[in-house]
């Protein structure tokens, strides 16, 4: 269908097309600057906004118990279904920054609001970058007021741009979905290399849509498809201060998605298929990944199934493998008995790319050469049966490599 | 007091000294051969007997719920509170290895058993290794046959080198304990680079006395210290299939350590210190690792002590600023509040080496040169406080660094 889809494992939706034109969809306007808290002298200031007064949302973030500033106050001061604009800096996460940190997030969203002609309670703030650092709050400010002057219906680019920390590339993409009412756009920004996992990630999302949602619809369809995306990814095991996603529905296009309509379940697939793309290249993306894995298990309980997939993602020792075109399946049967204590003997059953390595908890004999050719690989997949029916789930993880080593022990407060 | 009990945070006990001729506690002897697992051809099957019919014993295991065979069968098969011989190989765990798995571990007890003098059930048998692959019984049998022959009094030197895998250095000491009573020895051997170490590792522990214990007193004492130990630390968060501890009391010295005396306390005094220092020296070794962390958490209460602990000890951002020598708290405040899930916000306090950086959840002024030239030594302390009174607890990690990453990435099964 086009490039963006290019996963194995993600079905590109049906009724949509990757959109090559630049344009964000009806009513949004995006813009994203220099304001000079990156050393770089990058952009890492984003403006993005709704001119709909009528426009619905959703939000999901982090559960940290350390939340960033930004999180803290958006959930608190937002009305999260009726978000209009969103800020956002980068370099600096406003996080473990007290009191002074909540009263910059105000500013911010004060700011924002008085270019975006908004109430306040109409903009998320977000900021991602180093934690324990003061915001400079006079430099977010002006470059509030410089986007304001810059903003586009195609400065999607911009605004992208203004989000990323260490990102190695860019993550967004404008989709054309037909749908009974006619076409609508769907558009999606997202920032995230690192820090990412359960309960999904240093990962910032927004999304935009001109069809029109109810604000329960918005929220349906944003949970269930987070659910299956971004919360269903490791890099490093990581939970942080700072994760966001936002859903916005202009309904500019006049084209209203239904309950239980079959435009929703396209609408739907759509916005799943975008988000688990988009959850796939922030693995891809994983501070120097060079091989992203995903490993599936059937069977046991809800528990078991999360706990095991959970187990392997995670585990050093796999993800070390994975790097290194290793099958080592030792090491899979090593992660899932962590997984399970006081289970054994477990009747474990593992393939990898395929080839069954291990049924019932120990070895099979098998084709280790083509074993051995398929894990090197860009895209390897590990599948776990657990004894019982029951449930499958599915999580994407990143390998772990020297660039890994060298981003993380070199990047400093 | 000698060069065994080095770090600062391990105090040498009192009314002890390490010994410097070699020889065993009375009542044991051991051996360690070459049986052909290992391709270098090093000694890798290790026997060690002791010679009275009232040896009491205690043992702990991995939780894995893919159990090793041998781990399996001596839970199952073997008198824990009366062990009087061990037996070991290395180069192969004997994991996911099936029935044939438990029969060669059976295979194994009972060829140690014969030429020990022994009943089967009074032999514990280990293996450490790579998982997935059949032990080699053949060569194993006569292995035993060849140690057998070799057991002496002061053979804990070629035991020691037989059980190691990859371990860049040994890990063992032979204490004399003054006691009320007389004098009394206390020696131990430790396998480990990391709870894992590449293949698959393994903690094994195995530890002995002439003094005479009550099965329950030295269970209770085992359990009190390997908690204190082997459970506080973490090289990667790797659980592993094989991990033994095993403590022998042969009561051939005629000192009794009666119950809540005393001599009681001094005996445990010294097994702490002795098995504190060999999970550090465990976690040093992990890897390559360059440093060793130490996270103190204080307050809130068991259960959130323990997560903070090893989220903090686990994070692979934590762990990679460790060895890049960079104080990056920040990273810290991410890991605490990752394992502390919707308790924003959270008012956490942290001090690296000292230097108090976050309180109540925010920065705090502190003199970045001094803490910056502190977290360059060898050991880097890490104390946090949750809201509260309640426990404290403590976790020595190793760091992430480009040593890990060559040694598990190029490890094949």
């Amino acid at each position: 269908m086009s490039e963006f889809f290019t996963s194995r494992w993600i079905d590109a939706p049906a009724y949509a097309r990757v959109r090559v034109d630049p344009g964000l969809p009806r009513g949004f306007r995006a813009a994203g600057v220099p304001c000079g808290i990156k050393p770089s002298g990058g952009r890492d200031l984003g403006l993005l906004v709704c001119s709909s007064e009528r426009t619905t949302s959703a939000a999901r973030f982090t559960r940290s118990g350390t939340l960033a500033a930004p999180v803290l106050l958006t959930i608190e001061q937002a009305r999260l279904h009726g978000l209009r604009a969103v800020v956002v800096n980068s370099g600096n996460a406003n996080a473990a920054t007290g009191a002074l940190g909540l009263e910059h997030a105000a500013n911010m969203q004060q700011a924002a609001a008085a270019v975006a002609g908004t109430p306040p309670d109409a903009v998320a703030v977000a900021s991602t970058g180093v934690i324990g650092v003061p915001l400079p709050i006079e430099l977010v400010q002006a470059g509030i007021e410089a986007a304001a002057a810059q903003l586009r219906e195609d400065g999607e680019a911009d605004f992208s741009q203004a989000i990323r920390t260490t990102d190695a590339f860019e993550k967004r993409v404008s989709l054309e979905l037909e749908l009974s009412g006619g076409t609508v756009r769907l558009s999606a920004q997202a920032k995230g290399a690192g820090m990412i996992s359960p309960g999904f990630a240093t990962l910032l999302v927004f999304v935009q849509t001109d069809a029109r949602l109810s604000p329960e619809t918005c929220d349906l369809l944003l949970s269930v498809t987070v659910t299956r995306s971004f919360e269903r990814v490791s890099v490093d095991g990581q939970l942080s201060t700072s994760d966001t996603v936002i859903l916005q529905c202009s309904g500019e296009s006049g084209v209203a998605v239904e309950p239980e309509s079959p435009d929703e379940l396209r609408f739907g697939e759509a916005l799943d298929a975008t988000l688990r793309q988009l959850a796939l290249m922030v693995v891809r993306d994983g501070e120097g990944a060079r091989r992203v894995g995903r490993v599936l298990v059937r069977g046991g309980d809800e528990a078991a199934v999360s706990r095991v997939a959970r187990g392997v993602a995670d585990s050093s020792l796999v993800k070390t493998a994975l790097y290194g075109g290793d099958a080592n399946w030792g090491r899979i049967v090593q992660a899932v008995g962590a997984a399970m204590p006081g289970t054994a003997p477990l009747a474990v059953d593992i393939a990898i790319e395929g080839v069954q390595v291990c049924s019932r908890g120990a070895y099979v004999p098998h084709d280790r050469e083509a074993l051995a050719a398929a894990v090197q690989r860009d895209e390897v997949e590990y599948e776990i049966g657990l004894p019982g029916e029951g449930i499958e789930t599915e999580l994407f993880f990143s390998d772990l490599g020297h660039e890994y080593v060298t981003i993380n022990a070199d990047y400093t407060t």
